[in-house]
């Protein structure tokens, strides 16, 4: 069972993550208050009562595949077409294509419930945005014409072509080809792996964006072309014509999100799949990059989704098992294993990771919303440097916090966690890609020291920080307790994320970029930590007074989290300036040698 | 593949855990140098060639159920026959009964072999190792006469049978009853549910454990007795007799260990299973502890051998999987991504758990052992103070790492983790277990502190401290940098468990039970953080100039580990004294009220 929490999700974007300021600049009239709690209040219903019963079937029946087709799970095509018919698809699209051009804020927040549902379900439709953004900017007006409307409603979903075998991470290695046809459209050719609902029985047509490299292409992702291949071509009124040279030869047994299918594709192995292409010849991966920004976010919000789950979970069991006596229980019988202190403090864990991850996860979603609504050029380049600073770090963190929830939910269970029949397993098992896809987690850490720390030649990440110091000052002088309590944690976790930070640019410029990488994954979380132990107090000091349980018990979770997990940062700190010494020493092929 | 690390392994019992102290105290002809490398050699082959491949297709065959009967995966059980031919089953055992009566340390170093084997394979041998103390230590001759010998040998399996649906953690809730029977046996009626090899098809006969109530029994855990019920009766002269009143009612379906089959047992639906009683009436606790604890340890050796395991795994993959280029990489094309530094940083990562793993387990055997063999009866019982502090830690820290390993193991496979073929995401499925069974990680917390802190009033665990001290200043004097870098983590990380563990020990004096429970949890990784940063350093020390590389590799292995993971100690150290009003004030059923 899922419950969405509305109340949580609706003060952390009026509260923490800024949403007034973008109903500012978005009208505030067309924005009102009661359509954000409308939308909120109706996305919550249908997640929880359409898309989460679905989940575990699907875990169990998987995407089976025979003949060249894929069958999604029992109740997945229904469920799918009440969904788009809702218009949940279309939220954040432009309004030129049946958009509803609402801000990603919004987005966001439906879409962490969307995960919270199933995140396998959630998958597809996360794919399709990405298509339609990389449509809208990027594509000429004739495919707009074409695709767009049925891609922003949903009528067809869209799919991300990037991975092959030999080139994962590394871009540079994509063998896939493009020839030019005398038409102005291209022959594609070309093995693509791990193809995210790459075939399914959702819809009628799939709108596929791939990547391919032209004859006379530059070397390495200089020489990368976008492509949009439909799996039916298109007539010019619209109708579906023949099928195009592109098939799905295969899907992955997965360790989780069995409900997504992960497909191989080969495209052109009759002769050529005709393709259309994207934006320029050769400036592919910029439009790629479209999708993929939001696509880290949207993954970020993945391990929000699941850690949300994750955490209702485990604390409906732990009310409903008893074992023992907890301390001071004045009960009958043995005690509700919720009230043992070891599992106050699992179940206090994995709601201030959930808490951080909705936190960092918005307040990215306000920075990339203010991107394109705030009033001058200058305030749109700051808050693109802020969604660039912020979605490495929402992407990471969130996923891995993710993982840890989920984790921490199963030995909340005990030994019912390991059984299947529980549920709490398929979190982790979903959970786990997270950290994975859309670049890995090592790869988010060194985008945010190699790329976000120089914005602004450095200036912004100081400015960031000195938000975050700011927060903190605030709470050192205010009256409650818990507030000044976790302030005087979150101060030297500042400092030391100043200093990490200071030294990581230091040496950058110095050139020692080993140096820098060997402490890239420590700063990324040290980072994370010390912006969500600040937005947790930044929440904590933002209550009205409507809800004294509520607010005192956000006081009591940023307190938690400030005695706990912010209790790494003195250590991660260290580890960013002193460890690279040993990690760069390190010599694999020469340990491995010595093994057995 | 896997291989078996058997340098590794011979220096940590003999430099770090103090395997010479326990060959004089066993006599040093029986156990010579010679004897100790053939065994443990052998087992390395035994593991890496006859059980590891059968790891695989074991967690994708499973152990279907049909009819009562539980059919065993491909290879398993000439596998289990060729091993107790081996004599593997019997290494520890008594020489009474056939066994060879070595040390827990060699057994456990060999179960290291068989755990990173395979998991789910070296499981069955585990209980029946437990069975077979038990039987030594508290049951009559008779029945030792009777069964002894075939359970040491092998031909015969063990099983342990606590568990009930209402009855996890808190045996106090059992409710299988026996009833005395005119002969002297019982008759036993009950459910038990996880009961790991409770059916199979590798022996003849299955001699099940069981615990149950008499009738007239006091309430509670001093009520509670425990029996022999074999699957078949067996005559005097030693033949398989009659099928008794017990069976497998169904299996568990899993999250990991797939090879294993997890079964409830139904005890007399018949009119009663017989049983004989192992030691005294209401007092089968105390003869189930003595399974327990040993297999506490054996547990923590699961999380030790998937760690190792796993490391192998992902090294080799990192050595031979390309991507990028790797900063100051002279050779060509794409690196391999073990020279990435974020790579090189999980690897040590990896290896630095399994290490420390390595080391606090097989001091933990040492520490048993000396309980048994040392010349006094006061240094037996110092050692079995010792055992009894180390078993928890050894326990939880050595699955928290497995899971950690194995988690990180599948991240540096990118994609391929996620993909079950690969074999990564066996290692967490598996492993995930090991943090939850036998105790789960937050009870053997709450036995540190609770149980363990004041063993000899509290002098004991304060002298461990101080041995640790030793070893911290003996490495700050020294003249390797690396060495003396190491001992200047560890000293203040030894600071804070010592306030630490004086913090522990006032509240319980105090009376403030549930404060120290709050912080038992942080309390047990920092305990097992310093212990392992000792032990490295300890490793680090002891080098005798025979493999230069080797030793160099350890001390960069010691200080990575103290530049890293023994980082958290600062903030465990407070989380233990600082935590507990916020975690205690924390109201689940509230929250939950709140929700949605």
């Amino acid at each position: 069972m899922y419950r969405a929490p509305l109340a949580e999700i609706a003060f952390t974007l009026k509260h923490v993550a800024g949403l007034p300021q973008v109903r500012d600049a978005y009208g505030a009239e067309e924005l009102g208050e009661d359509l954000v709690e409308a939308i909120l209040t109706e996305a919550g219903r249908f997640a929880a009562e359409e898309i989460a019963p679905l989940n575990k079937i699907a875990d169990r029946q998987g995407t089976p595949f025979a003949n060249g087709t894929v069958t999604t799970p029992e109740g997945w095509r229904d469920c799918y077409h009440h969904w788009i018919e809702g218009g949940w698809n279309a939220l954040a699209a432009g309004t030129d294509f049946g958009g509803q051009g609402l801000p990603v804020m919004l987005n966001i927040a439906a879409l962490e419930m969307w995960n919270s549902a199933s995140m396998a379900f959630a998958l597809g439709p996360t794919l399709t945005m990405g298509a339609v953004e990389a449509l809208e900017k990027h594509a000429a007006p004739e495919l707009q014409e074409k695709y767009l409307a049925k891609l922003v409603s949903g009528e067809w979903m869209g799919t991300m072509n990037l991975t092959e075998p030999q080139a994962g991470s590394d871009l540079n290695a994509l063998k896939a080809r493009a020839e030019r046809n005398a038409d102005g459209s291209y022959r594609i050719f070309g093995q693509k792996i791990y193809i995210t609902y790459g075939e399914h029985d959702l819809t009628d047509n799939i709108i596929h964006l791939v990547l391919a490299r032209l004859p006379d292409a530059p070397a390495g992702t200089r020489g990368i072309s976008l492509f949009l291949v439909p799996k039916f071509f298109v007539n010019d009124d619209g109708s579906l014509g023949a099928r195009n040279d592109v098939r799905c030869a295969g899907i992955e047994h997965k360790l989780g999100i069995h409900g997504s299918p992960t497909c191989t594709m080969i495209y052109g192995d009759e002769g050529g799949a005709t393709g259309w292409l994207i934006g320029e010849e050769n400036r592919g991966l910029a439009c790629m990059f479209t999708m993929m920004n939001n696509a880290r976010l949207a993954v970020g919000v993945q391990g929000l989704g699941v850690s949300e789950r994750a955490f209702q979970h485990a604390l409906a069991y732990a009310l409903d098992r008893r074992q023992g006596r907890a301390p001071g229980d004045k009960g009958e019988g043995m005690s509700p294993i919720a009230l043992h202190p070891d599992i106050k403090r699992t179940l206090l864990a994995m709601q201030a990771r959930t808490q951080v991850a909705r936190a960092i996860c918005y307040s990215c979603a306000h920075a990339i919303d203010m991107a394109h609504l705030a009033a001058t050029p200058e305030e749109r380049a700051h808050w693109a440097s802020r969604a660039g600073l912020l979605t490495p770090i929402a992407k990471a963190l969130s996923t891995d916090f993710g993982v840890e929830s989920a984790s921490l939910g199963i030995q909340v269970h005990g030994g019912m966690g390991f059984i299947e029949e529980t549920g709490a397993a398929q979190h982790l098992r979903d959970a786990r890609i997270a950290p994975i896809y859309e670049g890995t987690n090592g790869i988010q850490a060194i985008d945010l020291v190699q790329r976000k720390l120089p914005l602004e030649g450095g200036a912004h990440v100081d400015g960031f920080i000195a938000e975050l110091k700011a927060i903190a000052e605030a709470a050192a002088a205010h009256s409650d307790e818990d507030i000044k309590a976790t302030a005087a944690h979150l101060l030297p976790a500042l400092d030391g994320l100043s200093s990490a930070t200071a030294w990581l640019k230091q040496a950058q410029a110095d050139g020692r970029v080993a140096e820098a990488l060997a402490g890239a994954t420590p700063y990324l979380r040290l980072a994370g930590l010390v912006l969500g132990g600040a937005l947790l107090l930044k929440g904590a000091m933002a209550g009205e007074g409507q809800d004294p349980a509520a607010e005192a018990h956000r006081r009591l979770l940023a307190r938690h989290f400030a005695e706990t997990l912010l209790g790494e940062t003195a250590g991660l700190a260290r580890d960013v300036t002193g460890a690279a010494g040993a990690i760069l020493a390190f010599d694999p092929a020469a340990l491995s040698a010595r093994i057995g």
